[in-house]
Order: C-alpha cells, then sequence, then structure tokens
C-alpha cells in the first residue's frame, strides 16, 4: 500500500510518500511544493493545486494522510494555511475517497509513544523507522512523512480517522 | 462588465451576478451553492469546486469580487470557512486574474457610506441599487450582490483592491 503523508502549508507544503508492506514501510519519495512569497495568494493556491496533482500523477497513492489543522494567535497565516489545505483536500479528494487525518498529538503519540514528544524525536524516529542514513529535510518533509507513519500505524491497529 | 460577487462558505456560498453598462448596474442572477453537512468536509469542497466552475462557465464574468475572511472565536467555523474560499480561490483564478477582495467594512461604506451600517441597510440598498422589487434571498445572495456593487463602485472611482 502507497500513503503519501501531507503537511499543508501556503508558502510550503511538505510531503512524504512510503509503501507499506507487511507492516514493514519503506520510503519512496519525500520533499515539498514551494510557492513564493511574491505571488498573490490565488496564484500561490493554483501553483499547490498543479503540484498537489503532480504528486498523485507520479505516485499514485492508495491512502492520503494530511494533518488536521488547529489555529493559535496568527489568524493571518492560519487562514492561508487553511485555504492551501482546502485547495489540496480538493485535489485528493478528486483522486481518492480514502483520506485521512491525524491531530498533532496522535502524530506524536504515534511516533513516539509519548505525546509531549519534541519535533527532533519525531525526527530521529521518522530515521529509524525508515532506515534512512540521515534525517529527512526540511522539516515540512520531515513532519509528512511522520504523518504517513501514523497512517500505516493506525492502518495497521485499525484505529483510522477518515475524512 | 459583468462582475461575479461571491460571499464564501463551506455550507453556503453566495452569488451575485451583476452588469454593469456606464456606471448603471443591472442584475442578471444571484443565488447560492449548498452543501450538506451530512457529507464529509473534502466531499463539500469538490461540491463547491464544480458548482464554481459551472457558474464560471454560465456567466463569464469580467471581474470577480469576493468578501475578505477575518476570524472570531469559532475556529472551527473558520477553517473550514476558509478551506471552501481556497478552493473558490482556485476555480477562479483558473479563469481570470482579475479578482478582488474586500472588507466588511468596505462592503459597509460602499453600499451606504457608513461603515457600521446593519445588514438589513446594505440589503435595502442592494435593492434600490438594482431597481429589484423585493430583497434578495437568502442574506448569502444579497450579501454576494452587495460585493459586486461594492466592486463596481470601486472600479469606477479606480479604488482596487486586486487579490
Amino acid at each position: 500500500m502507497i500513503i503519501l503523508g501531507i503537511d499543508p502549508g501556503l508558502a510550503i507544503v511538505g510531503y512524504g510518500v512510503i509503501n507499506v508492506e507487511r507492516g514493514k514501510s519503506t520510503v519512496i519519495d519525500y520533499g515539498v511544493i514551494t510557492t513564493p512569497k511574491e505571488d498573490k495568494v490565488p496564484v500561490r493556491l493554483r501553483k499547490i493545486y498543479e503540484g498537489m496533482n503532480a504528486l498523485l500523477d507520479k505516485f499514485q497513492p492508495d491512502n492520503i494522510a494530511l494533518e488536521e489543522l488547529f489555529f493559535n494567535t496568527n489568524t493571518t497565516t492560519g487562514i492561508n494555511v487553511a485555504q492551501a489545505r482546502g485547495v489540496i483536500l480538493l485535489a485528493c479528494t478528486q483522486r481518492t475517497n480514502y483520506l485521512y487525518e491525524y491531530t498533532p498529538l496522535q502524530v506524536k503519540q504515534a511516533m513516539t509513544g509519548y505525546g509531549k514528544a519534541e519535533k527532533k524525536q519525531i525526527q530521529y524516529m521518522v530515521t529509524k523507522m525508515l532506515n534512512l542514513s540521515k534525517i529527512p529535510k526540511p522539516d515540512d518533509a520531515a513532519d509528512a512523512l511522520a504523518i504517513a507513519l501514523t497512517h500505516a500505524q493506525a492502518a495497521r491497529f485499525g484505529g483510522l480517522f477518515k475524512i
């Protein structure tokens, strides 16, 4: 089963693609879709949509997992991330109904067994679980791999959070 | 010039289409795209995208005006409205770069000359300016017409707020 993990954003969308066979996860690819700050928001959204479609064409994921969105104080950034996430969800749902979302807490617990784990601990576990030689960069790509791995684990134990 | 005004939302997207010739605005159509609460968010986003594309096909607007988004306390609703707005912006920007946004304050001022105008006053002005026999329903459609009329006025006076 090929799982695409997505860490949504307007400036940077992280993605991580893994293959899961008999409970063992291996990495296929990871990286980011970036949009330039100079572009206006609608143009950036269009670029994210095109980038997402390119990913979906290339990797044909069976399941897609996204991080659930929470807002803190910076609502302007929050609105833009949510607008980007809407476009990402659209691109995904035009291909598959197998969309899942996980909270940051669920990702931390799945990856480390500890809900207050720090980013570095999660990145260490991503690196270890996928048998990588170094920590995936940038952080957004590592986060996306963590989301994909969380889904691999949730799917294995039957605890799915389909959107 | 045909202007499409949009009042974004996840459950209800209001739209209003007007024609502006020599400073005079006439109504072409107005209404709402609705999505059922029973559907999951990605499916609702897909329905909004399809609904927007149907509107754009039908009315071929020269300019599109949207209300700028602000968040209050209900962030879950806010996230969903922003996700829907992202999809709406995507559909629009795939057709035209003539996208404009206005704050609620700008709409109130353009429609009534008064930044604290109430909804009923704005609806009264929409009805009067478009020479309608009754107030457009539902409210979301009336709001969308107000946004379209605000853009008609801003375009006339050269004060545009292109996204």
